[in-house]
């Protein structure tokens, strides 16, 4: 079988995950080509990596490269997928593509244009357990979905650089769970109510952000949903999930480091939740590289769609006028019913 | 011991389930008197309660009955919690009071002119699951609270003469949800927005009421809070909370009639939640008619207060203004601060 | 409805404990006379019993009572049960009918004689979890049974007194267990191997006794048992099992006071079981008298016989054989053939 | 850093399931050559290795091989261990070792004398679960053990061809249960009573074998243990271990494919336990390797020793011999004192 060759642009955490999994699970696939500004040229030749970069420009020209990779700075993303489009690369995007929303649509009337595969790096929607709720709300186990419940707590706020880089606890830590909730009940957003207060850190304050919110969501078919997030969970990273429908409900508990259990004076103890989303979403991030590969060797349907990545950040944007404005907002769908 | 002469008015099923407990659990109280225009008398009789009346006002003028237990329908409770406080009679009534915010405020201010005592028969407070979460609460075991979550669904709809009856599924059913918000983080409502849907039985349609919800609220002090409920979970009751803050979280999971587990290949299946309220809260009922008495006998503070009592309408009455006016609503606490 | 009279003999823990339920929940009985040596006449006088005496003889003469409640010390269960039956007197009598298998033989032909009823006080059958796995078991839920497993520990070592007068770890409180054995899995044990140390306490050395042993079982259709205890779980009451099938398996969870669950930066904590046999077997103890009524009232046949008083006696003691021999001991079922 | 180079025996289920690990997850290691005699030479070229042979033979006279992966039937593990210990290899063999201790010691005395490493393949010592418990039984969590009980049920039997093979449970099977007995409570067994029964399928009798058992363990600290197996959990893969001290008892649960819960009118339902050793157990196949590797790496203890090795069949053939005899049978630990 002749291997898909691959580039990746970016090599930060991210970006070393993908490729440590692409080469440990993917024998399908080959990287060529790493390109980062600041690459890390040692870590990059131990992965036998032949071609290293620091100009990912030098990367979309070599015609042998099939597919990329993006895992750079969002503000980069529409850019470089405007690029590989360009140069008929299907193309693997960390979420977000963009905070811009027009930015976005340039980005995916290219793609469209040039025919390339575009998949989003939601990885959760890889997750066994939500996965498995996905499945069984397909399925019809709980009948018709009423009412979604997604909570999502990180187990800490996020280091002064990040908060002060970040578009918005909306933008960067919710839109995960905007996609998890078009995705489980497979039906787009028609309202959302957003309220949040700043309770863990008064740095949230004086950027204008939040770091504590419940969201209200009506979606299209008349079923309705809540996210909860924290920024920080002193037990560690909670991310469950609840479907309730007419026939009965699904959810998902925690995942944790071992299933033991220790029975003292105190109580009885079992392990927190695994730490963070490198530990809690690991196998997530292996199921979407297989997800693109499928897509890519037998040209299966994209599983994380363009339009996927956008309709998350216009749910974002929306949450965040919502808030300012205490009010609902509906979300406008006829703008983008050009991307299917 | 003296005891403590009670009356009843009101024979139904709630009637009944505390002249019960009352028999079987408080030595201190003796019931002398029952009312209740459809009396079952066979039934009064077999409980050896010596007197029995048709008409309530009889009990009134019985100047040896201390305090009166009100189980009639809720259009009769203001009525007859004036009489009870005219008499000097200390009182428990069953929720709600009514549904008019003035009818309440005059019976609040006629048992505040007599000195009476008056609990209101909230009695998921007594819930040994939440008020054990409560007791967390207070403690600081979760540090400030940040986020409370409410899950209420009701295992089936009810019979369709008590639809028609009904005051609507807020002032009916999450009426005891807006009770336990209050009571979990002992602090006020600021803002609530309700959302809501027919999506179970069209027959709340035609009757301009609702069966699954999801109401937001904002607490005084800054938590947020959401509710969600169904009127129909056929999995069985589901009554669920759960009270996150800085430093931990707690949260109760369902009780079941037996601990079993079997395990079988069509997967590890537990028992299903108590099939309803009767069960589900029979201790509750138990532990509130405890708080009655221990604050008769011993002249401890009343548990559920008038002030409780009407804070549940109150909101309640916000919720259905919120959801017809699809905006959050503020709820205006200076008028009832004449009540502590 | 005419009431079946009632004497109870014994009023310490479990007597009182018995007069409380039957006067709470059994409107059928009528408590008329209690008996002990050391009666607590000012409780007797508050339950309202007409008749309270020193010596139980007095009862046995009182034609009106039907039915005598024996919970005396264990020593005197067997002429008291003889004199019981010698006046047509139906029993329940606290468990064990005695340690001697002889004197068991005896009580037990005097029943049958005088064609009384008698029910042995093994609460445990009637816990609620164990009854669920018992009625499971019965309906083939996990087809035929293969293994069984009872874990049983105390929370904390008996007073000193109490272990003075013990007649050993095996008769005292596995003899519990071997009746649940024999219970659930409605068949009788073939042989028995019994190994056990002294782990906790050496106060149990000096009298020749255990603190911890397990135990296995045979039964005479080719199931397999075992049985593990401790005399001190300082997590609290640790009463399990669990029973293995062709079909599948059940098991019962402890039960905890509250279901709330604690997470914190210390782990995902629930409540340790409740504290012992008294809260754990509450309703247990209301469940057994239920059946005695029934049995009396109805004619329905006795849920726990003489001959299951007899047979956890007769285990008991070839496990202390087994133990005193290392070795595995045969049960001779021939001898007790009389005793259906 | 310098590549520790490998030689592999045995490309079965297993040894292929090791290549595989050690390529993805150890880059310290590369595997030179492989030998099987029906190897399956299109997977061996796939995994780019670049010798490959019929004869293990060959294997141990290239000097360049620094250290041999055994996976071969284990009839051949005795001349491969000592062939590689002469050939100066370190050696990973899996289990058992043989079912003739004569055979294990005399391959033992050749490894010392030869001082090549040896480490057996007890990959469920490595089990997260059971590795969590080890630390915590290690750290005194829950102070001395008094009780120490393992439930391991196979999902189903195995197929014919591997049962006439058998060299019976207790080698086969329990074995495993044997080292984890020894490895949890860090202490020797004194003796063993083994109970047994033919309750699955009948073809066990014929060949003189067991379907069922439940094993009492004495330790030689005065700790009682029990292990019971089936072949035939018809719900999965039953792989359960509790520690019980005086300070506390500590547990693990099964393992399952995901956290997500159903509740419908038949209950509340969590999936089944992994399906087979495969799937529970992959983490520790790779744990194992990681352990092997430090010990040849950084010099570090052997995690599993050839005593290790030899005690769990000299603790199954005590087993068979306990159950062909129904007494207890003492282990002689003399004789094997020259094997720390």
């Amino acid at each position: 079988m002749k291997k898909i060759i691959l580039g990746v642009i970016g090599a930060g955490r991210i970006g070393k995950l993908h490729v440590d999994n692409i080469q440990r699970y993917f024998p399908q696939f080959k990287i060529k080509s790493i390109a980062d500004p600041e690459l890390d040229e040692q870590w990059a030749k131990d992965k036998d990596i032949p071609v290293l970069l620091r100009d990912p420009d030098q990367l979309m020209n070599d015609s042998e490269i099939q597919a990329v990779i993006i895992c750079s700075p969002a503000a980069l993303h529409v850019p470089q997928i405007i690029a590989c489009a360009r140069n008929g690369k299907d193309i693997f995007c960390e979420k977000p593509i963009s905070s811009d929303v027009e930015q976005i649509k340039m980005a995916l009337q290219e793609v469209k244009k040039a025919d390339v595969k575009l998949q989003i790096g939601f990885n959760r929607r890889f997750d066994p357990n939500f996965a498995k709720i996905k499945q069984m709300v397909k399925n019809k186990d709980i009948g018709t979905p009423h009412l979604l419940r997604i909570t999502s707590r990180d187990p800490e706020i996020p280091p002064r650089s990040y908060i002060h880089a970040s578009s918005g606890m909306f933008l960067d830590m919710t839109i995960h769970d905007f996609d998890m909730a078009r995705f489980l009940l497979d039906c787009e957003i028609d309202e959302i109510y957003a309220s949040g207060n700043v309770l863990i850190d008064p740095i949230f304050k004086t950027i204008n952000d939040l770091d504590t919110a419940i969201v209200n969501l009506k979606f299209t078919n008349g079923a309705l949903g809540v996210i909860d997030n924290s920024r920080q969970a002193v037990y560690g990273y909670d991310q469950r999930v609840e479907v309730f429908g007419n026939n009965g409900a699904v959810h998902a508990e925690n995942n944790r480091q071992t299933n033991t259990v220790l029975s003292n004076q105190n109580g009885i103890v079992s392990e927190k939740p695994l730490y963070f989303f490198l530990e809690r979403y690991k196998e997530s991030y292996i199921a979407e590289i297989q997800a693109f590969c499928d897509s890519i060797a037998h040209n299966k349907p994209i599983a994380v769609t363009g339009k996927d990545g956008l309709m998350s950040v216009v749910i974002g944007i929306a949450a965040n006028q919502s808030h300012r404005e205490n009010r609902p907002v509906k979300i406008n769908h006829e703008q983008w019913s050009e991307f299917a």
